[in-house]
């Protein structure tokens, strides 16, 4: 039993769907989140430069004590995962002091040990694996996402037979953050983006974006009702419920949980757009410099 | 005459545009670019945070020896020029040292006094406010520029009985740099963005971001043939040229000059949307991290 929070990171806002289903999951559990809003977004950039940025998302959370990190945010899950379990989650000899930035900030390594670090990419493919009957499934995403290949390594891992279709939907992400839903337009670009996964008759679409599941409606016109859409949110937060779980870090507490967001950029912006992502008011949002906490 | 080169930055690629009018107008001029991709857009970011983001930039062009800083964005242009010229520019007593971060890397400053700092917002107004015939001018761009007042500040200084109508256009970006400049849903969102333009009857636009001279033609169409659009790049350059010549700084070589490219991401994926912008092809793009250059 655990009273320490969940600490969750994204690129910005779009990791809030995946709080929004920790909220409905496990409505116990305190959250501390951090947006990386002034280097957002993520998807377009290198995955040298993600991990990087990554790393540091997550030391900012270890300072605040988590008892689990979750990376929800499909480009980062998809190239940084083992870089940040080798920087600070895995279980190394207890009583050592890590390193937790280049510039000499240390916390001590037994609060550390075997921390768990949960991605949005593997719950996601478990549960379109198991939901598909053709065998054919669909992925969209980041540029990031699709092309490190982690959606098809994922799949191919839980099922080798799987029939995998991927297709990067770039425009996707500033038709959400515009609050575009149900525009023509992008009905348009989602006809574009999504014909080659119609042709190829995929039956189930995983959502590999925290930021699509509010182009759900669209995406799910496009595609027909034939298709399952897989949003990552709903099984990531099954996951961490059950790893919770599974080392008893549950937190038994009943009271009112006191969650703490954190921005790299301003509050005012991150809470506007944020909380159509939340789907509720967004309080105690702060703006911290990395580079000052970092540094 | 000064063979040193002239100093270039933006947030990624969108400056590329004002580059390609130095070159077209100044052939003899060396040039090295900043393109900041991994802490790209700048647009949708807060003043703050750009004013950081744009002090570094120009720290790391202040490095390369430049007789001048050209901020070819347009957001950076309206929120940080000030802060710019305050740290870097402005003509203090000679022989002092400045510090061109906080981790104490000093340039000595007698090479950088008075050095000429141009921002692309001005020349664009300049040329608006030449062209209107009814005195009723649109300005279009990000919602960082357009929030920041900086267009309508410069417009009511050159001529106070202009009647300004702005429209910030945060999807223009990403379709620019997607390749959907000849897209219906390209069109619809034009159609949607301009039609509080067109109903106010302007009859010249400006096209406050760098990135929207690929988007030309469709905000032609949609604008039609009756308003002038106004592309600071090319404004921009004949300022370049007259402040140069004005201080006896042009370059007097007919070498053909060995341009450099510098960024904070991959190469590759600068290069590959860079020439479009450009149009021609980039050589010597070099990859640098602020974090290492300026910590």
């Amino acid at each position: 039993m655990d009273d320490r929070p969940i600490g969750v990171f994204d690129s910005g806002i779009g990791g809030l769907t995946v709080v929004a289903e920790i909220f409905r999951q496990l409505p116990g559990e305190r959250v501390v989140y951090f947006g990386d809003m002034a280097r957002a977004p993520y998807g377009t950039k290198s995955p040298e430069t993600i991990r990087r940025f990554a790393l540091e998302d997550c030391a900012f959370l270890l300072q605040h004590r988590v008892k689990a990190i979750v990376v929800a945010c499909n480009t980062a899950s998809s190239v940084a995962l083992d870089a940040i379990s080798e920087k600070y989650t895995l279980p190394l000899v207890g009583g050592k002091y890590i390193n937790l930035s280049d510039h000499a900030r240390y916390i001590h390594i037994r609060e550390q040990l075997d921390l768990p670090l949960i991605g949005v990419i593997r719950p996601g493919a478990k549960t379109a694996v198991q939901r598909t009957r053709s065998g054919k499934v669909g992925v969209i995403g980041t540029v990031g996402t699709i092309r490190s290949g982690a959606y098809q390594r994922a799949l191919a891992a839980l099922d080798d037979h799987i029939e995998i279709h991927v297709q990067p939907c770039p425009l996707f992400v500033p038709l959400a953050e515009e609050g575009w839903e149900d525009k023509e337009a992008t009905f348009l670009i989602a006809e574009e983006y999504l014909s080659p996964l119609k042709e190829a008759e995929v039956d189930v679409l995983v959502l590999g974006c925290t930021h699509y599941p509010l182009l759900k409606r669209t995406i799910g016109k496009v595609m027909g009702p034939g298709v399952g859409l897989t949003d990552s949110a709903e099984e990531t937060a099954r996951e961490i419920a059950h790893v919770l779980k599974d080392r008893g870090l549950l937190n038994p507490s009943h009271a009112e949980p006191e969650h703490e967001f954190f921005v790299s950029d301003l509050p005012a912006q991150f809470r506007k757009m944020g909380e159509r992502f939340l789907g509720q008011r967004l309080e105690r949002v702060s703006r911290i410099s990395l580079d000052e906490e970092m540094g």
